[in-house]
């Protein structure tokens, strides 16, 4: 079902309008103010909220417009599928500075793309004028049992999905001036969330599991402190992008794999074959002290890196 | 319960570490990738964002931190209470430009206050750097019966809470670069979510709502438009504030107070009471043409008024 309630009259319903028409059946029930959603008799809601801000976590020079869109979308509905949730949609507030409107649409389409190839949908948003060109992306899923970053037990799995290095190795080209290589761009500016690897995972008994936003050693590092345990990382094991170094793929951000812990019976294939991606054991989670270490190659790694926005 | 999860290291954890002790017992079970809710069996989730930008929706030097946060928070909450909803939570992503962080935890301690004043909490949010201080609100909700704006139907009586007219009276002396009347002030600083006269008026059964955020006239307007009726509105029964004009208040944004529709049986005074707010009948629903119409004395009120913030 797609109805919307009748719009009024003025520049923001004219522009609403026309990202509703962008959206066509991706977005439902948007006018009201708020929209109503079922959650799935005896699942819980899960939700978590993504701000993506030009200058800080894109910058307007390296990306189309339709990949800004999309790249907010992916990183948000990331969060859902660190939990294990299946997305019932997301509400999204765009500040657009009048230098930016000409690309309100495309950075539309790009939000639509993200939310077609996840089958999720909009219901509500919020669209503003202002200075700095800023995506909020809050997503609501449901989940019988989501899962969080606390429950490594020692002895699970250490495990990852897909290759890492690509969004560091983007942006370290950027940086130096240069066009990065196009697979690395692509890692950056068209992230896919692992929604249905997050679920199959859930299914199979993952203990904890988190996405890589601020780098996998970083993350690693919240699942260890949150879990009370270490997690002991064979820097050797991380699958790392062709060319790549592991050292520069740990304290890749912005990747939006998995990174998660699941019983030494965990078996990868059915879940990686769900999840259309590739996982990798990459270490074992032991009794540590102090909790929340990381070590690769049996040495201690200091956790130098990660992405920290403010 | 507040349990929390572990936090990392760096920057952004230690803040987020600041903003927990602020909010105590107000936070919960922040620090995973996303808050899990229980929706209460037999209710529907209601879901809201909204934005508060500097320089748009508020100026810093119109009001302090505190009331920042507690605005930007309480204008969220009052998509909640248009719908009828009881709040289960809400996300909040600040983005903080480095000249504002040392007021960060002032901007939370309004949040804190609008959270206790409502009894929710906040069970998630994003912390970012950026150019222009922001702060993206996303309220969760719960109802059995949402009310929306498009069941509004003829014969109802056309109701509104409070007195309207504070938050543009203050707005023009600023704009004049006066001090604003306290009174007026407060409306346009403090306002509160009538969340409890939501709940009153949709469990006696209304049958339209909304919260006056553009302007009473423009809000009429789109319960008219969506109900495809006629909102008949007698400008001399609008309650306006001390020394207030009637044609200033039909306009004046921001309000966050509720408009309403109900069948002719409804008594305002059980509403009134729950909700510790005036509620006054100032008009009726009419089968119109042009549906979505509004008058006033009788006349057509040309809708001049109105916020359109892009």
């Amino acid at each position: 079902m797609t109805t919307h309630i009748p719009l009024g009259e003025g520049r923001e319903f004219a522009a609403i309008r026309a990202l509703l028409e962008i959206w066509g059946p991706r977005a439902r029930g948007i006018g009201d103010d708020a929209a109503v959603l079922e959650v799935p008799p005896g699942e819980r809601l899960v939700v978590s909220t993504d701000t993506s801000v030009d200058g800080v976590h894109f910058r307007r020079d390296w990306l189309t417009p339709a990949e800004i869109g999309w790249r907010a979308t992916m990183a948000a509905l990331s969060d859902l599928a660190a939990m294990g949730a299946a997305p019932l949609g997301i509400v999204l507030a765009i500040t657009c500075p009048p230098e930016a409107r000409e690309h309100l649409l495309a950075y539309a389409y790009g939000v639509g793309e993200a939310l077609r190839v996840t089958d999720t949908v909009i219901v509500g948003g919020d669209l503003s004028g202002g200075a700095t060109l800023s995506f909020g992306v809050t997503v609501f899923g449901s989940a019988v049992r989501p899962v969080g970053r606390a429950g490594a037990q020692p002895g699970d799995g250490i495990w990852v999905s897909g290759t890492l290095g690509g969004p560091a190795a983007a942006l370290a080209a950027w940086e130096r001036g240069e066009a990065p290589h196009q697979s690395h761009r692509e890692r950056f500016a068209g992230p896919v969330a692992r929604l249905a690897l997050g679920r199959a995972v859930a299914a199979a008994g993952a203990t904890a599991a988190i996405d890589i936003s601020d780098g996998l050693l970083a993350d690693a590092g919240h699942v260890a402190r949150a879990s009370g345990v270490e997690l002991r990382i064979a820097l050797e094991d991380i699958p790392v992008i062709e060319g790549g170094q592991p050292r520069e793929a740990v304290v890749s951000g912005e990747e939006y794999e998995l990174l998660f812990t699941a019983p030494a019976s965990f078996d990868p294939a059915p879940a990686a074959a769900a999840g259309g991606v590739t996982v990798t054991r990459i270490g074992t989670v032991a009794v540590g002290a102090p909790p929340g270490g990381c070590t690769a190659h049996r040495k201690p790694v200091v956790k130098t890196g990660g992405d920290d926005h403010i």
